[in-house]
């Protein structure tokens, strides 16, 4: 297809499918001629790929050039990619501007994955990236307790024991190290707009309890618990 | 305190903080001369509110300011405020360019909440947050299936309901306000952290056993599940 068709397709403006061609984000397609030349359906899947992990998955390019980089190595295991999509995809928590406390969150991240037997590579950069939530909460004065942590390590477990069921290992590799990349970056959204939408659930709950009459003007639009 | 010294206290830089007196994010300090004006405890805790937003909730600045501005807004209930909260951080998922599956991804998500009887504001932006995401995979051949839905849709209620449970509101508004946002914000990065090494542990489980020899060289940097 020509490059026009490839932006129709796509859902991506013409100025947008060249960026991506100058930037390297997209391979150039087959010349057929002085001024034209044919975009297949990979350079189709590469563009939406591209598109995905910026409009949903918050990337800036040079961390969707990463996470290209990881789908394209060859030499790469399963379990290998997923710490580079990981190292990739790490969004830059900036350290705290001083040290106070950061030594002490790290220390309390690596006894509270060493207590649920996890095991991760010690310079997982989530460690970090937790140590500094941690950090965070403690100078607002409203440190995580134990039961905050194990409370979202319980339900982080239960959609991680999930995704690593549903890897596709019977495919070709490219599919299988494209869905590891995409399940993390694209599942993100999923996990915080349900949170935020069963927040909303259970703050109503709380504040607003549901009108048990029959023909209450307000309650045609509540779900029953 | 001068201003030197609420730079030194929050570990924020002196033009940081100047910044953010210019941009209105922090209030002005009571002036006792005419080019000195005195800082409190209160300045303290506001820095150090738009720093955590700023570097652990990778929030823009004018994010920052809507929220600040529900943290000021004395007239609004905490459940209110929770919703408040929500429309200043929704990260802007930008809508696919074209309108392909998404009216469907949008049914399906009101589907989604009506079956698990979430009581949830027609227009709360965590629904359109979904059915983007929801687009997005479905675009790129890996949509997500009831069975990812419901997985995530349990282990995001499990922590929204120990959020809300934990919201304190026996204190005074302000630090109640404060709180939501905080909450809601600050332990994303925790959820996410937490799912990535929870995803590396399940992922060292299904491709790399552990060994079960005593003394086996390798098998001290892991923990026994």
């Amino acid at each position: 297809m020509q490059l026009s068709q490839l932006s129709d397709r796509a859902g991506v403006s013409l100025a947008t499918v060249k960026f991506y061609l100058r930037e390297g984000l997209l391979p150039p397609g087959t010349p057929v001629a002085a001024t034209r030349a044919e975009y297949g359906e990979q350079h189709l899947h590469r563009l939406r790929l591209v598109r995905a992990l910026v409009e949903v998955g918050g990337l800036s390019l040079s961390a969707v050039r990463r996470v290209l980089r990881a789908v394209d190595a060859e030499d790469v295991g399963v379990h290998e990619l997923l710490g580079a999509a990981h190292q990739a995809l790490t969004p830059t928590v900036a350290a705290p501007a001083d040290g106070t406390g950061v030594a002490a969150a790290r220390s309390r991240v690596d006894a509270l994955i060493g207590e649920l037997g996890w095991r991760v590579s010690p310079d997982a950069p989530a460690r970090s990236e937790l140590a500094a939530a941690l950090v965070a909460l403690e100078r607002l004065a409203m440190p995580a307790t134990e039961s905050d942590l194990r409370t979202y390590a319980a339900a982080a477990h239960d959609v991680a024991r999930h995704d690593v069921a549903t890897v596709p290992l019977d495919g070709p590799r490219a599919r299988t190290v494209e869905w590891v990349v995409l399940a993390t970056v694209l599942y993100e959204p999923v996990l915080l707009a349900l949170r935020r939408l069963a927040q909303e659930h259970e703050s109503a709950r709380r504040t607003a309890p549901v009108r048990r009459g029959p023909r209450s003007e307000k309650s045609g639009g509540l779900h029953r618990m």
